[in-house]
């Protein structure tokens, strides 16, 4: 199953959420982290201009269809598994889980089930009564028991819950072209021949800085189109060089 | 060395930033991530009160300790490392980490090194210019070639590094001294003076050249002993420019 088919089983609920912003920022953040269904708990209808300018042109199809119901139970009635977030309260929460360790234990349900993850109100967050809903609930680690903006919570949740679908299935990483032994070795060859014309280099210092100048470039990886820029770099200095010689010897 | 100290060694760097709320909502996740600095790169005072209100009166030293630089170049003198914040746009940015891998990246080098994040303006994030700075850059995994509210950027990074500070449980491999931002622009100041004197740079090949160039040197981790030597380097091909062309004129 493709993530996008996995990310549709997930839905926002933002419960008794004041500020109409923070639904219009849920809502641009849940579509950039490919969850594309918001729902609302409250009693009347946000101002829709407010949302509306937060969520972005793109997310607009987020608060068109945007789902409000006046009951947490209703709205949570054909979800199977049901998330609350917390601040992290210490002891009492210790079944919590961070958004990480969440979204590793979701993975292996989301195939065959709807999951609600539940964010409380901007000044309280979600009450027990809020909470025997859930299964599970999740706290985002922080420094200190604080507790963080509504918007910035959701944004955890959803990148966590993106990042751990998209990389449970995970691609394989195409390697540049490295430069070749041969490539390498010609390129030291141009070096040390223009560290020397430059009086860089004499017999004493000679092994000395080409041990530390090898060492250098051995701590990347050369590409073949690196070893060229550099060997490049070094024929022009050293056509530059004889030219200038040349001319010195040769203007009278 | 704990984690706090690790975090003190972090800033957040807001570039140009429109909104002052926004100022405010990365003081305040900042402050629960455990990240206490925070500079805002701009050519006038953000407005006070809009930026208290969102970072809460629990991150008001932040704002009261608010760094404020109209250069960037300037903000940025005493970090070592230098990471910037871009939407992911596809190949071109192929070096760019996600948050999680940029912190396993940082984390070695956190205790000897001063450590910049940049984030670029709420439209058009970071530019060209900007990310000349950066040795590495970091963007949010998303669903779509889209790009995030500042303010949440600014979370899901903050939240990726105290994280992964807080649960690296691996023993941290000491990094050696990195060269400063200052060091490096000096490093490529020279470069660049020795390029055009050699004549592998010119007006029309110059930027395309110089942006490689600094791709190439930011994908190792220069120190200051190598950004000095680079610069040692240049020097004494300057030099020998210089006298040669003396010569070249002078010897009648």
């Amino acid at each position: 199953m493709g993530p996008e088919t996995l990310l549709s089983h997930l839905a926002i609920v933002l419960v008794r959420p004041k500020i109409p912003e923070n639904i219009g920022a849920a809502a641009r953040i849940a579509w950039n982290m490919g969850i594309n269904r918001l729902i609302v708990v409250r009693d009347n209808l946000p101002e829709r201009e407010a949302m509306a300018k937060m969520a972005t042109h793109k997310a607009a199809h987020l608060i068109d269809n945007l789902e409000i119901y006046p009951d947490l139970a209703e709205a949570l009635a054909n979800f199977s598994i049901v998330v609350g977030t917390t601040a992290r309260r210490g002891r009492q929460r210790s079944v919590e889980k961070t958004p990480r360790e969440l979204i590793d234990a979701l993975l292996p349900s989301l195939a065959a089930n709807q999951v609600a993850i539940l964010f409380g109100p901007e000044d309280t967050g979600l009450t027990n009564d809020d909470l025997k809903y859930c299964q599970m609930s999740s706290a985002i680690p922080t420094a200190d028991f604080s507790s963080l903006n509504l918007a910035q919570a959701v944004a955890i949740h959803c990148y966590e819950i993106y990042y751990g679908i998209v990389h449970a299935q995970k691609d394989m990483v195409v390697a540049p072209h490295l430069a070749t032994s041969h490539e390498l070795e010609s390129m030291y060859a141009y070096l040390e021949e223009s560290l020397y014309s430059i009086d860089f280099l004499n017999e004493v210092s000679h092994s000395y800085w080409m041990t530390n100048i090898r060492r250098f470039f051995s701590r990347m990886v050369l590409t073949s189109k690196d070893a060229n820029i550099v060997r490049t770099v070094c024929k022009k200095l050293l056509l530059q060089q004889k030219n200038q010689k040349y001319k010195a010897l040769g203007d009278p």
